[in-house]
């Protein structure tokens, strides 16, 4: 029984007769293969990542399963329709607070067509992309049973400066419930899930010492998935803190050269996040800080 | 008394009645203040920088010393024009091989003039800027005494794939003579050179650490230069290998944000640089080494 993914916070959505992912209750996750070279880019690098050699499980972990494509009925009624069928990362979770971040001041590959490089060009000016080498794409903060989920819009994330992203990272790690967002965050989760051997930041880490060797693929539109339970961090527990890369239909070979436009967005989030870390607490803004040129 | 620098490889050049720099014989160099703009923010940055007490020497040692501003005569013999008065970074070296490479795959701020942006833009898509995240900006390699230096044109720099840039980077540190550059490079001092724990490696390892943490300062459009002396090489003595930034007139604040522009760069070129390291005769090409998408 294939249903509407319940914790998607970002990318084209099945519900309303749309086109859209869907995932089963095995565990699997459909996506629509988009009909133009999108589609077949993205499974062109599934199929090439999954059968790589080169790509160890320390990397591997960081990517959804691959299991092919397969026909299925379209969430939009329009019929069968070729999917990928992917591992359903949020299998196994209860309340996942999710934030989707897409990485590099650039979306685009040098050799897009002209109309999609201006029409990206337009867009990572127009949001945090430029500036801050990532833009937030969406996101969801589990508050509590009463008051569920904080889930802003999405196009109300993509264009914050510095010190509102930070704030929402800190709210991402917080006991704010749902109804007090507009509270000062307490990061009280800040040391359990971006902290620790196994945390966001290791994770993260991990994911920046092979971006800064690997020149097999660039990640161009490639969203970094950061998950984890609140439910389980509030009962003491592990809260079981995940980065995911996600969006592959824009990859292009490397050619012996790093993805330094990934590497470099990448390196600006663990910033963000290494400050939350060391001064969970610090309220004054970034920029007043900041001692700068002038 | 004043003449035009013997070592300059890239930027605006004096002679033949033009504005350049100038150097004398006490160390210093006089750089002419662009009268836009770019000679006021110039300034900006290297007043800041200087007084800046949360730079340290570890840092502080990549960048000339300044002297404030002079007045002196321009050497297209337009009169008394103020000068940035600089470190002269060539001083005591007899016969140096230099490379000047523009750091970043974009180099213009955000914030700068639309036409501005779209000059630079054009200039990134043209070049190796936007695929590599740096370009090569000029090259003087010394051969020996009877052959000179090897300096090929600038432009014929600016434009080449990843394993040309490859070679030339490895020309830089071999022992062909000028004469007999298009033989295959041996990377004779690759290892003096580039390697050890105070050789070009190193010293970009280092400051790739701080544009991992600093948030002070984005570096639009800045070079690294790379020197070396192929004569102490040559004779089995330290090569005095060194690297310097240069060309601050697009030196924005950073407001809480790292640099991810330049840093991308940094870790592209320390990549190249790392390879040559690791396997200096590897003489295939970049391309057909790499198992890529296809």
């Amino acid at each position: 029984m294939l249903k509407i993914p319940p914790h998607q916070v970002a990318g084209h959505q099945a519900g309303n007769g749309k086109l859209g992912p869907l995932v089963d209750e095995s565990g699997r996750f459909y996506k629509p293969l988009q009909g133009d070279e999108r589609g077949s880019n993205e499974l062109k690098f599934y199929t090439s990542f999954s059968s790589n050699s080169r790509i160890l499980e320390h990397i591997s972990k960081f990517f959804p399963t691959f299991y092919g494509t397969q026909l299925i009925e379209a969430s939009d009624g329009s019929g069968l329709k070729p999917h990928l069928v992917l591992e359903d990362l949020s299998v196994g979770r209860v309340n996942p607070s999710i934030v989707d971040i897409k990485i590099g001041s650039r979306t685009w590959a040098p050799e897009a067509s002209e109309e999609y490089i201006q029409k990206c060009l337009k867009k990572d000016r127009e949001t945090s992309s430029l500036p801050l080498g990532f833009r937030l794409s969406g996101i969801q903060i589990y508050g509590n049973r009463e008051s569920g989920y904080w889930k802003p819009e999405r196009t109300s994330m993509q264009n914050l400066p510095a010190e509102e992203v930070k704030l929402i990272l800190k709210k991402f790690v917080s006991s704010n419930t749902s109804t007090d967002m507009d509270l000062q965050p307490d990061c009280a989760f800040a040391a359990t899930v971006y902290g620790g051997s196994t945390g966001i930041l290791s994770q993260l880490l991990e994911m920046k010492a092979w971006f800064e060797d690997q020149t097999m693929y660039h990640f161009y539109s490639c969203s970094i998935l950061i998950m984890f339970e609140k439910g389980l961090a509030l009962e003491g527990q592990n809260p079981g803190g995940q980065i995911k890369l996600i969006d592959f239909a824009h990859v292009i070979e490397g050619r012996g050269v790093i993805d330094h436009n990934f590497l470099g967005g990448l390196c600006s989030l663990i910033k963000f996040i290494s400050e939350i870390l060391t001064d969970p607490n610090e309220h004054k803004s970034l920029v007043s800080s900041v001692n700068g040129i002038n």
